[in-house]
C-alpha cells in the first residue's frame, strides 16, 4: 500500500535553521492538509516541537487539530460559527464582522498590495470598530506581503514593492495600537510575513511569522537558507506486478512508450489520481532510486523500469514542479489525503 | 462555501445515451472518489438508476458505499483481507493469489497488450487452478483494452492494436469457459471495455462495460456520440471579498497581473490547494459566466474580475485539460474530496 513519508529528523532541523535565523516567533501554517503533507501527523511532530500558533484553510481543518494548539486561525472560515476560544476566526471583508457570534477571536486581516483579500488598509478604524461593537476579541492583526520572493538590490534582497508592502504594515499596527490604547483593550498580535519575506528580513519587527513552506523543506528564493532546508515528505508506491518486455514492447495507453532495451518493468500502486501530476511522453521522471517512470501514468498506477517492492515515486518537489511549470507548494498540496503518513525519525 | 454540484439529469441523460449505444450493461467506475465527483453522491443516484455492478480504487473506497450495490469490484486492492460476499478483490498478479483467504469473491485481470497490470495470458490456466486451489470464487475475468482512444480506418475506427487486444481476450474466454465446464464450476463475467472502447464497438461480446468517463461527460475520442455528453459537475466558489482596482493596478504574488482597466476584483474561496490547477500568467481562463480568472492563482483563494457572490469556476474540464496539456480525467480526479458536493435535479 502506497504511503507519505514523514521524517521527524528533516521537520525539526528545517525549524531549527529557521528559528536560529530570525529573531521572532514561529507559527505555522498547517492549510490544506499541512501543504498536503498530513495535518494531524505534522501538528503531532509541532507540539513536540514547542509550537504554539497554527493556522489552517478552514473550520474543518481546525476541528481536527482542536485540542492541540493553544491558538488556531482559521484563513478561511467555511462558517462564521461559535468556535471553541482557542480556535479564532480570520475577518477578510467588513461586512463579515457583523455575522460573527459575540465573544468569539478574531485576526483581522489587512490589504498592503497584493489586491487578493482582507479589508482596505483605509478601513481599519472602521473595521476596529465594528469589532468592538460586535464584542469580538481581537486577538491579532496581519496581512500578507505578496513580494517574498522578489528580489532587490538593499542588503536584504528585497523588491521596492516588498517594502512598501512592510511600511504600510508599520501604519497599520501603530494605528491599531492607538485604537486599542484608547479603549483600553487587549494588545492583538502582529504578523505580515511568510516563509520568504522573514528568511530574508530576519530582524523582524511581527510578534509572529507564518512559516508554510520553508518548514516542509522548500523555499522559492534563492537565498543560501533554500539549501539548507531538507524535503520533510517523500510518497512511497508499492508493486503491483511484475512482467519482462522485451525492446520494442509498448507500455501503457495507446503503447505510447516503447521500451529501449529489454527489462523489467513493474506497476505502482499510485497514479496521478492518487495527487500526481500525469506523466506523458514529452517528460522525463525518475523514481529516487533513479528508475525512469514511464509515460503516460495512469490514474491508479505507474509503470516503472524496476523490480523492487517499493520505490520512492516524490522526493523533490522542485524537479517535478519544473516539469509542470509549476511551484513545489501545488506538487505537494495535490498528494491525496486517503494515502497513509508514516511518520519516521 | 464553495462547492462541487453534481446534476442527476445530466449524469441519467448519458446513462441512457451510453444504454442506447451498446447491447451490453453498463457497469459503473467509481474509482478515486467517482473521478473527483464524490463517490457517495454518485453512487446514490446510480442506485436509483438501477446499476447494479460498481468498480472502485481501493478496501477504503468498497467500504465507503458497501451496502449500496450488488457487485463490487476494488481495482487495486490496498489489503488482500476477507471482504463481504458482494466486494471482489482484483488479481493482478499470480503471487497474490495464495495470500487471498478462502472464498472471497475475486475477479482475475489479464493483460491483453497493455503491459501495466495483470497476470500474462499465458498463465491464465495456471492462475485459475491456484484460484480454485484456494477455494476463491471466481467472479470475473477481465482486461483493459489500452486502445480505446486510437483511431483506425475500420468501420468502427479501431485500431489495429485495439482489435488485436479485442482477440486476445476472446482467446482468453474460451479458455476460462473450458476450464470452468470441465470443473463444473459457475460461469464468471467477462469485461475489457471502458467508454471509448465500449462506444465504439457498439456490438459488445462482453457481460458488461465498465463506464467512467462517459458518464461524467466526457470521451477522449471524435466519435459523434462524444458531443452529446454533457458534464455533470461543476465547481463553484464562494466571495471573500470585494475591491474596486483602477487600470494599472496589481493583483496577486509578486503582483503578476496588472488590470487593463478599472473594474471589481473579488477573491473567491478555492485554490490550488482545492485541486484547481494553478493558473499562471501563461494561461487565459474564464468562469462559466464569462469573468476572467485571474493568474497567479493561490493556494485556497483566486481572483476573478467579478462582483458576483458565487461563480462557476469549473465547467468543461476539456478545456481545462488543454491548457494545461493534460486529460479531462485528472482536471477532475484532483477536485479535493473536502469541498461539499450538493446534488441537483
Amino acid at each position: 500500500m502506497s504511503s507519505v513519508i514523514i521524517y521527524k529528523s528533516k521537520l525539526f532541523a528545517n525549524l531549527n535553521i529557521i528559528k536560529n535565523t530570525i529573531n521572532t516567533k514561529i507559527a505555522a501554517v498547517l492549510k490544506d492538509n499541512a501543504y498536503g503533507h498530513g495535518i494531524e501527523e505534522i501538528s503531532n511532530l509541532l507540539v513536540e516541537f514547542g509550537i504554539e500558533s497554527v493556522f489552517v484553510k478552514n473550520n474543518f481543518e481546525a476541528h481536527k487539530i482542536k485540542d492541540k494548539f493553544r491558538h488556531i486561525t482559521i484563513l478561511y472560515p467555511s462558517e462564521l460559527e461559535s468556535v471553541a476560544n482557542n480556535v479564532y476566526l480570520s475577518i477578510t471583508s467588513l461586512e463579515s464582522i457583523a455575522k460573527i457570534p459575540p465573544h468569539t477571536g478574531v485576526e483581522l486581516k489587512v490589504n498592503i498590495g497584493m489586491n487578493r483579500n482582507g479589508i482596505e488598509s483605509k478601513d481599519l478604524l472602521t473595521a476596529l470598530q465594528s469589532i468592538k461593537s460586535q464584542n469580538l476579541r481581537l486577538i491579532g492583526v496581519f496581512a500578507h506581503n505578496a513580494f517574498g520572493d522578489s528580489s532587490g538590490s538593499n542588503a536584504n534582497n528585497t523588491s521596492q514593492e516588498f517594502i512598501q508592502s512592510q511600511n504600510l504594515f508599520q501604519t497599520i499596527k501603530s494605528q491599531t495600537l492607538d485604537f486599542v490604547a484608547k479603549y483600553n483593550l487587549p494588545r492583538p498580535r502582529f504578523h505580515s510575513l511568510s516563509s520568504s519575506g522573514a528568511l530574508k528580513v530576519r530582524d523582524i519587527d511581527d510578534d509572529l511569522v507564518r512559516i508554510g513552506i520553508a518548514m516542509y523543506g522548500y523555499l522559492g528564493t534563492s537565498l543560501p537558507i533554500a539549501s539548507s532546508l531538507q524535503p520533510i515528505g517523500e510518497v512511497w508506491a508499492d508493486k503491483v506486478c511484475t512482467r519482462f518486455l522485451k525492446k520494442g514492447d509498448c507500455v501503457g495507453y495507446e503503447g505510447k512508450y516503447i521500451m529501449q532495451d529489454d527489462a523489467f518493468v513493474s506497476s505502482y500502486d499510485v497514479g496521478y489520481g492518487d495527487g500526481l501530476f500525469r506523466l506523458n511522453e514529452k517528460h522525463n521522471l525518475s523514481t529516487k532510486e533513479g528508475f525512469k517512470i514511464l509515460p503516460r501514468m495512469s490514474m491508479d498506477s505507474t509503470s516503472i523500469i524496476s523490480s523492487k517492492d517499493k520505490v520512492c515515486i516524490l522526493y523533490n518537489a522542485n524537479k517535478v514542479a519544473q516539469i509542470f511549470d509549476t511551484i513545489p507548494y501545488e506538487i505537494w498540496c495535490k498528494i491525496s489525503p486517503f494515502i497513509k503518513r508514516i511518520v519516521k525519525e
